[in-house]
């Protein structure tokens, strides 16, 4: 199973404007792309923080019918909301999460975020490649991409224009596994 | 006169790597695209904070025979080493120096950093174009781009690898003078 960081950030590396909750700050052509490949994965992680600020978008819209799971401290606060292989909840490590998801068939994991997510997985050498679209904007401060401190290399796959603005750039971590 | 903002980030957004002074963490090919670039600028400016990092190193090998403005809050604290057309010492507003050296003759000035010195230009509308040097790698947290709190757009001018891994990255704000 490929597990792959899906994310749209500033130039300045910022995946929120300032503390506003959300990507709303996103290209057209972000949301278009988005459209476009979601549903060519058979799950995807995201964190309790992001399920809390959409959990209705997050339940009905978010690829539906495949599997979403939220990564949180308390998954037994969420034992009602869940269902089974379509809306998880876990408390688990990266690598326990990836393990579980291959075990059970998956394919194609897309990592949604936020940043804690994106640094857990990162950092415990669980991602395959990062899709990253980069937006032509400054906002100074907000959510960073992936809090922490490490020196992650990474190779560039491709680097395409999704329109005139806005860039899509892939990488893989330039070594495989746990490289921190 | 032109004001480019020459930058190397990684690819969340710092221009350090954690707390470590300087940009050390830059590719080759970055060192050779700035030994092509900066002797076709006739000035540069950059913070004081930069200065005192590598003193001799910005006295005599950055743009050797051109001028260079280094902005401080205490000019007066560096009036010794200052060298008339090749080395000045300021706390002129990003306006004032732009007049100043646009009056003077000077035609392309390089903006060299830090973060303190980018916002201030960028905020006050006096930057023409960002040529920002993309290195694959992810720190989780260092110095920021442009430390600040505002939403400037810009405009996609091109992208380029530098070499397998590294982009080359031009930009222009998006609508031209102050515009915060």
């Amino acid at each position: 199973m490929k597990v792959i960081l899906v994310a749209a950030i500033s130039l300045d590396g910022f995946i929120t404007r300032h503390d506003e909750p959300g990507s709303d700050f996103t290209s057209e052509a972000d949301s278009r792309y988005l459209g476009e490949i979601l549903p060519r994965f058979d799950c995807a992680v995201f964190g309790g923080r992001s399920y809390r600020v959409a959990p209705e978008w997050m339940r009905t819209r978010l690829m539906p019918g495949k599997l979403r799971v939220v990564m949180t401290r308390s998954p037994d606060r969420y034992a009602g909301q869940a269902e089974r292989d379509s809306f998880e909840f876990t408390d688990g490590s990266p690598p326990d999460i990836v393990d579980d998801l291959r075990s059970r068939g998956f394919r194609a994991c897309a990592l949604l975020g936020g940043g804690q997510v994106y640094s857990a997985f990162l950092q415990a050498g669980c991602v395959d490649e990062l899709w990253l679209t980069l937006e032509a904007r400054l906002f100074g401060n907000g959510t960073p991409l992936c809090p922490g401190s490490f020196d992650l290399s990474l190779r560039l796959l491709s680097h395409q224009p999704l329109d005139g603005d806005t860039l899509l750039l892939k990488y893989a971590p330039a070594s495989p596994g746990p490289n921190l």
